[in-house]
This record gives structure tokens, C-alpha cells and sequence, in this order.
């Protein structure tokens, strides 16, 4: 795939896209040749390295000021073109690579070629995100024992989150996006849940303070409100996503018929999930479906804070291809696993809706997130 | 200071600079111009920015393809020369700027600037940290009431992080330098404490999975061994680094020792953490007083695994500046804040060593941890 591109030399360094091709996540520089063996030079740590990585030519790497030499002496062709994970790639490091390391070295942008191959999932990689759903469909039960009038938002993610870390989750998700940031999900309540956020996220939250203004706040959460719990999942590295609603008692019918909407709208995208079918459509489907039930302007946010996407590929990262985006054309195949979340916004009252992540197959969609769909009245 | 360096206008699109130079962390473009006042061009979200934001010019951006005529359209003077973040902004946006919106723009690295501006911390500043402070020595104190032979580092780690999380940690901590990553901090015992990693620190630990390869692991504690509990606190985007040393009954003799003089080391240090005092010296007194105690094969890592440092500033993110490393020639000044690792690693064994951090005054250092410093044998 490389070669097909015009590009002989791939260079791997970000941590998510290293373990994806490595095994392991060290302070490397993964070589990637269009014809040949990869080459992954190891500054630290290279036992770490040795030890988890199937990969036969791992070596030291003395510094970055030695790379060109290490390059030369491990034999690797370096012909004057690069691919690089621009996307994620530090300006410096760009510079460095072609000023520096390889003067006058012509770079390429290696990330949607990467993306595209990640974005097909293996069996041992679907098994894992299974895996991934059986912890958060657990640790969600945790909710039903804490949600009292009263709690703060805090006090459930803590709850919930201390299942998922004694459980083997990092703590953290990775997210490819710049800027973006995640721990577990979101735990959202009443109005707060409403704000938007500077994340690719239909919802924000308050968070803990503006300098972390998503997720969970200090917020006491009361009866006869939406309570959203967003749970991403992490299991040897491989994520799942999904989104539960829950109230203290009976939500106003308003809101309990929005609900109803979102999971009616998520059964009809399960039908289109298949081999074929170009994402964007089932945006525009989506849109279509919430503008016949006169929610278009609760649609995935409100006002300009809206967001065009109902949906998206995950695996390693939370944002992975395909999007089910406006405008996007990418065709889904077996072995894509997405994560669809339709939800709607009503400002001052909260959020309302659903996430679940589905493998597509050959024959359709199959639901990998396990817990009951149904909007839950405690 | 932009001008005397010869840039017109500085670009701030980092979640920790957005935060520090706007109050509020948004997808959004700050400039500030070398005369006159900053301009933020905001995508989303514009109404927390305006909510958050103590600044003037907050207008909206209607997507990156619009960024030249709005930068026109607010009045903002761009010559040609254009100061960016290149540690940390992705060569995708680098070339958009300086190909694209600005064509043939010449762009200058304002991080270390940046960097150089946030050393010293304001009042309110330093009054952030202190509370961090606090919330980390009230967390400590779960340790002994969880710490049993058995416990896993995850058990240990969920019950010390929950109570952070509940106190408003947000749940992971920011670092500037790539591919760094940090939940609360680490959960180290016996001998995975002494297990590297790729991050910039001393101790790494098994981790979850190699995809997330540093930190608390299924290990389960035993008694006699050392166990390490290193948190950043987090209080209204501030932090703070402390670790402590814990065992289940008495450490061996030669590790109790080895804690000493930690220690020691770290009284020295702080005597030495005054106005006028080259960060680089003090690593090398560090090594110097590990060596005549015949540690220095096991200060701050072991073999091609060591780092070459004793301490790093922090404020917004966990690797501010100075850095007490090797070879750095920055001033210590009165309002800098530093976190002061020494620790020794034995393979097979585990992490020894403690963290503090402190205020420089001008009369000398402040420790700002609270906990008790001594080995805490259970």
C-alpha cells in the first residue's frame, strides 16, 4: 500500500499507531520500508521493547541527534521520501526529520493510509473491544446503587470509574484528534448536561473547573432529570463506547419521548450498518429521521455548537474511521466497528440519548455494547 | 517580549497555553500581537468562551478555511511572521498556517517562551498548587487503610484515585512533552516499581497492558517490599507531584537505607533551591551524593534506562520549566515551582525515593507537601 502511493519509507511514532504496529508503546521510531522488514530503533525503553514486541530488528537508538546514522547503519533505504503521521506529529519533529535528519526529504501524510488500515479490525482485535464492552456493561450497574438525589456528579463517575480501573482500565483514552482529551466518558446531569464543550462531542458538561470544562461537575443531581453516563471501555488497549440514560424517578413525557426517538432512530441505523453503504448517509438519515419529529434543532447540539456526526469508527483511539459524518464517503466493510450515538440537546434541561458500538459483518450489523438499551426510572 | 525577539504575533492553540493566556480551554485561535490586544477566534464552543474568558476580543470562527479573512476582518496586523507552538502543534496544522492561510509565512518557535513566561507563578497561582497539595495529602492517607498483603496496585490505585476524582481532579493530568501520558499518578510495588518505561520519569511499572505500559498493573502487594505512590493533584488546572514510600511490615535493611538517603538528599536539595542557583547543578550535586554512597548505578533508573535529571517545574502541566536535569542552565527565580524526585531503582526489587514540591522564595525553598516524608512501614 505504501509502494502504490509513491511512498518507500513509512516512519511510525505515535504511541497508539506504535502499539498498533509494534506491540509496544516506547519512545521509538518504527521504520516501515514499502519493500522489506520493518526496523523499530528504541530509545527507551528498549528491554520494555524486546520483551513486547514481536518484531525481529529492534535496536538502540542513542539519541535523536544519532538517528540518521542509526538509519543508515540499520540499513534501511532512505531515498529522500518520508511518510509521516502529519496529523499528530509536532511541528518540531517534522522540521527535525526534514531540515535536520534528512535534509531536503520530501514528506508525505501517512495518517489516512493508516487510519484506513486500522480501521478494519481483526478477530483478536474485535475479541478485545468485546472484552471492552463486557467491562463497561458491568461497571454500569454500579449506577443504579449510587444515583440518589443529591449525589454530585462527581461521586458517580468516582463510582462507576474505581470498577472500571480495578478492572484493568488505564484511566485514560486515547483520542487522535489535537487537543482532544478523555478519561472514562461523561457523566452528565440535568441542564449541565446540555453545554457544549470544545470536544467533537454532541454534549460537553460543566466539568471540574474551565480549565477541564467537560464531563463530570461538583453538580448534585436531582430527581426527574436526565443522568448520562458515556462509558468508554479499555481493554489491552482496545476501546469500546457506550451511552446509557438513567433518571431518579419518572422524566417529563417530553423528555421520555425524546428518548424514545433516539432509540427508535438507533434501531433503524443498526438496518444500514452493512457492507456498502457510504457513512454520510446515514447522517443525512439520521437528520432526516430528527427532523421529522421536529428535533433537527436538537439534533447532535444546538445553535452554532452543533455537530455533524452521529457516529464514528473506534478501536485504539475513540476517534477512528469510518464518520458518520456529513459529507463523508467512505464505504463501510466487514470488520468495521463503529460506535452510533444519537442524541438530542435541550438547553437548560439536558441531554437525552444513546450510544452503542456494532461490528459489521457480511450480513449486518451486531451489537457488541450489552447493556439494556432502555431509557432506566430508578 | 514578542518583539524583542523579533515576532509580531504570537498564535496560541494548545489546551494548557489556551488556558493559561485565556482562562478558558476552547477550540479556538488566540492571537496576541507584540503592540495591542489579544484577539480569540473561537469555533466552539463561543458561548463557554465568552462565559469563561476575561478577555475583550472573543469573536467567532466559522471554520479553519476562514481563518485569513477573519483574522483580516478583526483588525489583526499578520506581517508575514507568525509565532507558534512548534513542540506540541502537529505539522497538519504547521503547514495549513504557513502553506495555506498564510502562504510562505515565516513561523518562529514561541514555546520556549512560552515556557519561560509560566515559570513564575502568580500569587493565585501558587495558591492553586497549595490546595493540589492538600487534596493529595488527604488522598495519601487512604494508603494505610487499604495497603494488605494481596491488594492489587489497581485496587490500591482506584481507592486513592477516587478520592481525588471526588475532591475535582479531572481524572488524568496534562504533560506538554509528545506521547506523554498521565492518569493520577503511579501505583508501583516490589519489583515492577523498578521496571522502566518511555516516559520521562525514573520508575515505570507494568501498566494495564503494553498498550498502556507504565503505572499500577494486577500485581498483587506482598509485605516487605517497597510500594510507591507518586500523585499529581489537579485544583483548577493547577497541580502538584508528590510520592511517598510505603510498606506492608519492615523494608530489608539495604532498601530502608537506601530510602535514607533519598532522603537526606532531598534536605540538601532544598537548601539549594534559592534565586541565583543553576538547574543544572543541582542534578549534578544529586548525582555527586549518590555517587560517594555508591548509588549512582541506581539513581533515577538503571543502565541505559537512567534520566538524566532530579526534578522538573510544573504548574498547568506536569513538565514545566526548569528543569533540574543534566546540563541545564537555567536560573533559579523567586516564584518558580518545583517538583524534586530523587530516586534510586533496584532491579527486581523496586523504586525507592520520595517527591516534593516547592515554592523558591527569595529567602529559599518552601515545601508546599504537606505529608510526612518518612518511609511509612505498616
Amino acid at each position: 500500500m505504501l509502494c502504490a502511493r509513491g511512498i518507500s519509507l513509512a516512519l511510525i511514532r505515535q504511541n497508539a499507531d506504535l502499539y498498533y504496529f509494534s506491540g509496544t508503546v516506547q519512545d521509538a521510531h518504527l521504520f516501515i520500508p514499502a519493500e522489506g522488514k520493518p526496523v523499530m530503533l528504541v530509545w527507551r525503553s528498549l528491554s520494555r521493547a524486546a520483551d513486547e514486541s514481536p518484531l525481529e530488528n529492534i535496536m538502540p537508538l542513542e539519541g535523536l541527534s544519532r538517528l540518521a546514522d542509526a538509519v543508515k547503519d540499520a540499513g534501511i533505504n532512505m531515498d529522500g521520501t518520508l511518510g509521516l503521521e502529519m496529523d499528530v506529529l509536532p511541528a518540531f519533529f517534522y522540521n527535525f526529520y526534514t531540515d535536520r535528519a534528512w535534509p531536503g526529504a520530501k514528506a508525505y501524510d501517512i495518517s489516512p493510509l493508516i487510519r484506513e488500515t486500522r480501521a478494519i479490525k481483526s478477530q483478536w482485535e474485535i475479541d478485545q473491544i468485546r472484552a471492552a464492552c463486557r467491562q463497561v456493561a458491568e461497571a454500569v450497574e454500579t449506577v443504579p446503587h449510587v444515583l440518589k438525589p443529591g449525589v454530585t456528579e462527581l461521586e458517580l463517575a468516582a463510582a462507576v470509574e474505581t470498577k472500571m480501573r480495578i478492572s484493568g482500565h488505564p484511566g485514560y483514552t486515547r483520542m487522535r484528534g489535537w487537543n482532544q482529551e478523555l478519561g472514562y466518558g461523561q457523566f452528565l446531569s440535568g441542564g449541565q448536561g446540555a453545554l457544549p464543550s470544545w470536544t467533537n462531542t454532541p454534549g460537553g458538561g460543566q466539568g471540574v473547573n474551565p480549565a477541564f470544562g467537560i464531563s463530570a461537575s461538583s453538580r448534585r443531581i436531582q430527581a426527574h432529570e436526565p443522568v448520562i453516563v458515556d462509558l468508554g471501555g479499555s481493554v489491552n488497549g482496545y476501546l469500546c463506547d457506550q451511552t446509557r440514560l438513567f433518571s431518579i424517578g419518572d422524566l417529563p413525557d417530553h423528555l421520555k419521548k425524546a428518548s424514545d426517538a433516539t432509540l427508535e432512530l438507533q434501531h433503524k441505523i443498526e438496518e444500514q450498518l452493512k457492507p456498502g453503504t457510504i457513512s454520510g448517509t446515514i447522517y443525512d438519515y439520521a437528520l432526516d429521521f430528527m427532523s421529522q419529529l421536529d428535533y433537527q434543532a436538537h439534533f447532535m447540539g444546538t445553535g452554532r455548537d452543533q455537530v455533524p456526526f452521529v457516529g464514528h469508527g473506534l478501536g485504539i483511539e475513540i476517534d477512528e474511521y469510518p464518520f458518520l459524518a456529513r459529507g463523508n464517503r467512505m464505504e463501510l466493510c466487514a470488520g468495521m466497528v463503529v460506535a452510533v450515538e444519537p442524541k438530542l440537546i435541550f438547553p437548560g434541561e439536558g441531554l437525552i440519548g444513546i450510544e452503542d458500538t456494532f461490528l459489521i459483518t457480511e450480513q449486518g450489523a451486531e451489537r457488541l455494547t450489552l447493556s439494556p438499551q432502555e431509557l432506566r426510572q430508578l
